[in-house]
């Protein structure tokens, strides 16, 4: 069995590629095959292909070992696994995002909060 | 500028890496120098400042360039927009979740409720 470390790995690297991401934003809206899959894209279906075997092997879709169309699914258990890992640093940009309304309030002109002149 | 999709491929791809995962942890709890980072890894600096570099390039950390130590710091936007672009997903991983939990109740003994048998 893969360490969470592992999987976090192959996640992120199957994550790191825009076409994996929109075959996965595709599936969200559920299965689809692999010539489904490949209409939108400016792709062949092998290169294709080869997108499903990596996100198949980090675990973030499966396929239908029996159907012969082996429609692919969304395995949101993975994506999880990392929201999880990015959520121990939400403390460090919610306080980075604080900061930034801080300085971006001191640097309004004071007649900001007024309303507005009349127009000539 | 880059998009957000271009961002997202380079964040994705340096955090597919367990130093990298570990440098950002470390940062976490303050700036460091590269010689700080080298020491709890069995690796040399210059293969810390590879990683460091990915990770700098992918706006996940800071480096001072005045400062003669040339100190890193976590920079966390780029962690919160993965963090956000993961969460379009949870709704999935979430029913997900209550199927299996739904699934685990429904295979449960009807006996576990019941209080354990006394020990012969």
């Amino acid at each position: 069995m893969k360490t969470t470390s592992r999987r976090l790995d192959a996640t992120f690297a199957a994550l790191a590629d825009p076409t994996r991401r929109a075959i996965l934003a595709r599936l969200a809206s559920g299965a689809a095959t692999v010539s489904e899959l490949t209409e939108p894209f400016d792709m062949t279906q092998p290169a294709i292909s080869k997108h499903l075997k990596v996100l198949e092997r980090a675990g973030l879709i499966s396929r239908d070992r029996d159907a012969q169309r082996r429609p692919s699914r969304l395995e949101p258990r993975r994506l999880a696994e990392a929201s999880a890992w990015l959520d121990q640093y939400r403390e460090f940009w919610e306080a980075s995002f604080a900061r930034l309304d801080t300085v971006l309030e001191e640097l309004k002109p004071r007649n900001t909060r007024r309303a507005k002149p009349a127009r000539r």
